[in-house]
């Protein structure tokens, strides 16, 4: 295909790097790498294919959008059984807010991937929402619903998506941890670090540790979001012992 | 479940008749039965389960709607590659148009497997469409996206969905085919006969013969409905020769 050999061209030496990149971010060999180029190619470059129809990722968001909506509906549909239609509509556009996201593409660091004319540090902060909904999109027409739903359970859902916190029953993970390990006269402990590695953008890893044991670890663009995602882990690893709090 | 067996009991004489219609309009034999009994559970009847919570359709349009969304915006993304995302956006919503989808409904005779206490004549127009999004949701939570993607291409996408139509460029399949007829000097005719078999909606079939050949046919709940599907099947039959008088 033009678009992709156009693109080789053009950015050869760090191709290696796009899709090696990309495969950790995706848990697999693209299939389609056509596909996966389009999601990352900002409207700035100016592309078209043969029938001069525009090559971005604008489309692709389309799709991506689409079948986050459709997954998580399922999800939401078997998991609050309590809720009604305008109940379940309401906690899929929380979960689906141009905020949150705009949080998972950070989180992933898409925008290190990103094939734009504009300097990154141009763009407004939806570029990573978009990004997100984009690949979402590729990864559908590339490997089909199943492997879709799982990057969105892997992704979207299994830690960020919960009930309870949804509900406003959880406001933060940590302060229950802590709580819990204050009533329960269990010690813990925080160790945060700073661990870029090849992103961009900084990122911190944190080990949770309760009786001076790790018990869970994660990795973030922020400290507290970091300690945050730990904690939730935590809970769900402790969850009959901690939903007494609740 | 609980769920099944009340319904069985309430309503056991027609009860075979219900999985028969169903298995008429799903073309294979449900495997979750409850699912579609809720599908087609109207508010009306006040059903709880254990838990307290409601047993109607409505939580099942959320799914259906979401799965809608999903499978036609991947088949637009496909066969509209010049529309950006904004023109796709608004195709779809013609397509999945409350109008529509009543249409969709009314043509599967779904409201004859309403269960409810209100009566069926006392249901406004949005009864049928509410009945399809949640039977595409039960297909999906029962068999999974593939069978729920081959039904709404079957149900939505073949039958309906084209898109010279969508782009104005097609306004009546009928009007062009006497078109084509006229200046290719071909006869033709439209057999059309009440044909409304175990459905309390009346249907009409049409029979549509070009040279005293019978080229398609049709069936829907009105004349100029079937005509019109009629013409369209004889569109595709012969869409190189009829395209040209687009």
């Amino acid at each position: 295909m033009g678009f992709i050999s156009n693109i080789l061209k053009s950015r050869s030496p760090e191709d290696g790097d796009f899709f090696l990149k990309l495969k950790d971010v995706l848990g697999y060999t693209p299939k389609n790498k056509s596909l996966y180029l389009k999601a990352f190619t900002h409207r700035s470059m100016n592309l078209r294919d043969k029938k001069g129809n525009s090559i971005n990722y604008e489309r692709l968001e389309f799709v991506g959008d689409a079948m986050l909506g459709a997954v998580i509906a399922s999800h939401l549909f078997s998991e609050v059984p309590q809720g009604d239609e305008g109940y379940l509509t309401k906690m899929r556009s929380k979960v689906v807010s141009r905020e949150h996201l705009n949080e998972l593409g950070k989180d992933l660091g898409l925008i290190d991937l990103v094939i734009s004319r504009i300097p990154k540090s141009n763009f407004g902060n939806n570029i990573h929402g978009n990004l997100f909904e984009s690949l979402v999109g590729a990864i559908y027409l590339d490997k089909g619903f199943k492997t879709c739903e799982r990057f969105i359970y892997n992704n979207v859902i299994n830690p960020y998506v919960d009930i309870e916190k949804l509900e406003g029953k959880v406001i933060s993970y940590k302060s229950l941890l802590i709580e819990w390990c204050q009533k329960e006269k269990n010690s813990f402990d925080y160790d945060v670090y700073e661990d870029t590695g090849k992103d961009e953008l900084k990122h911190f890893s944190v080990k949770l540790s309760i009786n001076e044991k790790v018990v869970s670890k994660a990795r973030a663009t922020s400290k507290k979001k970091a300690e945050e995602k730990a904690s939730k882990r935590a809970f769900f690893a402790f969850q009959k012992q901690m939903t007494k709090l609740i």
